[in-house]
Order: C-alpha cells, then sequence, then structure tokens
C-alpha cells in the first residue's frame, strides 16, 4: 500500500486523484460537519465550490427538503439556514435532508474527487472508521488535506498522520510512504498527543475562537466520538452504508 | 517576523510572493547547484521555467559567453552544456558566464520570485548565510519550498524548518510561526540530525542515487560548506555582495 498525501487542494486536484482511493480531511471543520449531519440522518451532503453554484443548484431541487449550509471566513453565508459548525446539524434540523454544502477549504477537496474511484470523509470523530475503510482495502491511497485558505493546516496533517500511523500499528499491511506521508506521521508523533490543545493553537482554530466558535474545537477535537463514514456515491456524499445498501438494492441491481 | 512557508510553488505563486522578501529552497539540487556555480564564478544564473524559453532565451544572448544548464526527470537536457550536478559547475567551466537555467522543481518557485520584495536562495551548503541574511533585516518573510514534481519534498522542509529553528535560537528575534513553519521546524527537529542520511531516504534522494547521482548527495548535504548567497537581482540571480556592490556603483548610483 503505497500512502500518498496532499496538503492543500492545488496538489490534488481532479486529475491527480482521478481513479484513486481517496481519504478527504477538513478538521475545522467541514470533515466533522459531514460526519454529523448524515450521523443525524440528513440524507446526502452535496458539496460545490462556490455560494453562485450553492444557490443555483437549490432552486433547482426541490425545495423543502434541500438545505443550504458552509461558510466563509468561519462565518455562515447570508441566506444560508445552516452555517459550518457540527453543532447547528442537530437530527431536528437535518433529518432526511439534503444539504448542499459550501466551504471555504472542505468542499473544494470533496469536488476535486468526484473523479476519484472511492473517496471517504474523515476527521478525527470518525478516526476509527476511516482506517477500517483502509484496513478492509489494502491498495494504495491519497490523504488528501483540504488546509487554510489554500495553505498547509496542521490539524488536517496531524489528523492524517493519526491515519498512517494507526495503520503502521497493523503488522499484517505493507506500507510505502511518500515524503508528505512521512511529514505526516511525524507531526502526528509531536503535536497529535492532545488533540483539542493541538486544534486551539492551529491558525485556523485560534480564528475559529477568535469569532466565537471555541465550542466546535471540543467536537472537532473528539476521536472517534461518532460512528460513521460519509462516502462519495456519484456526486453526493452519504453514510457508507447507504450507499451500499443502494448497491445491493434489487432496484439498483437491475437498473 | 512572521514567517510563512510554501511546501509547493503551487501555494507559493507570483501573487503569493509579490512584494515579500522571500528565501527560495531547493536543496535537490538547484539551491546547491545556483550556490556552486556563483561561488565558483559564474557571473549569473537566469531562471526559466522551459526548455523552450532556456534555448529562445540562449539564442539571443551573446553566444560564447552563456551556458545552458538544467535537466528534466533528473538527466541532463539534450542539447545544453551542463546538468543540474553541482559538481559539474566548476571555475573551469563557469567562470564570467551566464547561465541560462531550467530545472524541473527549483525553476518554477525562482521565476515565482520575480517581484518579491528581495529573494535569496537557500541550501543546507549556504545555511548560515542564509539564516543571517534574515537575522539582519528582521522582517516578515517567506520560505518557499520547491517541493518535486509539483508535491512535498521532506528535503527542502528540513532545509526550511533548519532555517526557523536557527532563528529561534535568537533570543532578539520575536518570531510568528505559521502551522507550515511549525511543521517544517518539527520535521527539522525529527528528521534533520543526519542530513546526508536523510537526502539518500527521501523520494527525490532515492530517484538521484537510482540514476547515478549519489555523490550530489553528499555535495547537498555538506552543512555551510559554500559561504555564498545568491540574490535575485531583476530577473537573474547573483551573488549577494556583487549585487550590492553594482548598487553602490557610481554607475548605478547616476543611471
Amino acid at each position: 500500500m503505497r500512502i500518498e498525501l496532499s496538503f492543500t487542494p492545488h496538489q490534488a486536484d481532479e486529475a491527480a486523484l482521478r481513479d484513486k482511493t481517496v481519504v478527504a480531511i477538513d478538521v475545522l471543520r467541514a470533515s466533522t460537519t459531514i460526519v454529523t449531519a448524515l450521523y443525524n440522518g440528513a440524507r446526502e451532503i452535496i458539496p460545490v465550490t462556490t455560494v453562485e453554484s450553492a444557490v443555483n443548484l437549490s432552486a433547482k431541487l426541490a425545495g423543502d427538503i434541500v438545505l443550504l449550509g458552509g461558510e466563509r471566513g468561519g462565518r455562515m453565508i447570508q441566506g444560508f439556514s445552516l452555517g459550518n459548525s457540527p453543532a447547528e446539524y442537530t437530527p431536528e434540523k437535518v433529518k432526511g435532508k439534503s444539504i448542499v454544502f459550501s466551504s471555504t477549504n472542505g468542499s473544494q477537496v470533496l469536488v476535486n474527487g468526484r473523479y476519484a474511484r472511492e473517496m471517504v470523509v474523515c476527521g478525527f470523530v470518525n478516526m476509527a472508521m476511516g482506517v477500517n475503510f483502509l484496513r478492509e482495502r489494502p491498495r494504495d491511497f491519497t490523504l488528501a488535506c483540504a488546509g487554510t485558505n489554500g495553505a498547509f493546516s496542521l490539524e488536517d496533517s496531524v489528523c492524517a498522520g493519526m491515519v498512517i500511523y494507526s495503520l503502521t500499528r497493523d503488522d499484517s499491511l505493507e506500507l510505502a510512504l511518500s515524503d508528505g506521508a512521512l511529514a505526516a506521521q511525524t507531526l502526528y508523533k509531536s503535536h497529535g498527543k492532545n488533540v483539542l490543545k493541538l486544534l486551539r493553537s492551529t491558525e485556523h482554530g485560534r480564528h475559529l475562537q477568535e469569532i466565537g466558535f471555541e465550542d466546535d474545537l471540543k467536537l472537532c477535537a473528539s476521536v472517534d466520538s461518532i460512528p460513521a463514514l460519509p462516502q462519495l456515491d456519484g456526486n453526493v456524499i452519504r453514510l457508507k452504508r447507504d450507499a451500499e445498501r443502494k448497491d445491493l438494492s434489487p432496484a439498483a441491481a437491475s437498473s
């Protein structure tokens, strides 16, 4: 298993991710928000990169089952129903809904993965789910970090490093680490002991605290708190088990 | 002093480097080759990104004082006089020459810096020169790593981390580290103890060994072996002292 890693979406564009197995990581906060939303019953997440596409797409889809979610500069976008705080995505608000989602960093990675062979969404909150997904299919994969405003993000890199470190503990896997994967593992070993402390110290974590989202950091730092794995299914993101159930259903089999 | 860091040229494009103080780093091998060439008497290095521009430019310049240097895939380009091995750039070959230079990774960073406020070229071989340059002008700066084929390179990151670590030892400087700068410092602490061992282990270092450039790794790993600091001067790279001497000369003062 060769492990590639990109620290920013520039490196992991559509061409680079095409036909790959991809783990998308945006700890603060898209990964955490998407995991939370789907675990709380959202039907699907539709990632788009621009506010304009989000508005256009939601206008085309049936009204009351669609919500607009996301942020710019960390804050909710005008006219949207939801921001990018995992705490907002409660069962009451999201159950059964399709959510058109546009965040500054995470959406770009998710959209870049549209021609991937398969892509899942991972954060600290569903670490074991992400690691098990990779362990079950011992093939080359790419960890695609969202970064922050096009630049390197320490929290995404440490999260990617935790995935790698967890896999290295499994002696049955033969791993070949790219320079980036080796670096992420080193960063996890140095900065990953206290995830909440890490999130409070990084550039994006400090920004979120400054604009009042201190509590989100606690949610995003809770390792393995949510047993859910979002997976790209066509152009939308669903819980992995739902995506698979659909594939196995008679309707899907006969189509 | 705020320290920004880009791990690949994607992040550090022309716009991002505009008006900045920049340290360009391509350990294997452009930084090392350029430092060596100028120390050995080359008049200037003219970085270009494509083989086509290199050939066109050299055709326009006066014949016998111009050399073409660079590589693709680590090997010398057909029709060029020099590859990208520092060992080739001897005083006999380069003294007094202008060298049009095109390498896979380093040239892009050097060209991206053309609108920088000032840019110097640093590797392990001239570490102290690079660090002193920054210490003398305590202002924000960007470490721009070349990376390898558009992706993260461990040797460039560790070299950048060594610059940062050296500055942190100076108590008189107040440093603010971006996520990327903090990560590079961590990578230096973990992987920088034995630079030659590091270079032999990284992806690009292994590639160079496979194609017969094992000896280059030793040259590139020799910390502070060459007391020379290349600096961008208009569109060309010269030794810093030559660039400054020109600025102080009566001709320059009256122009």
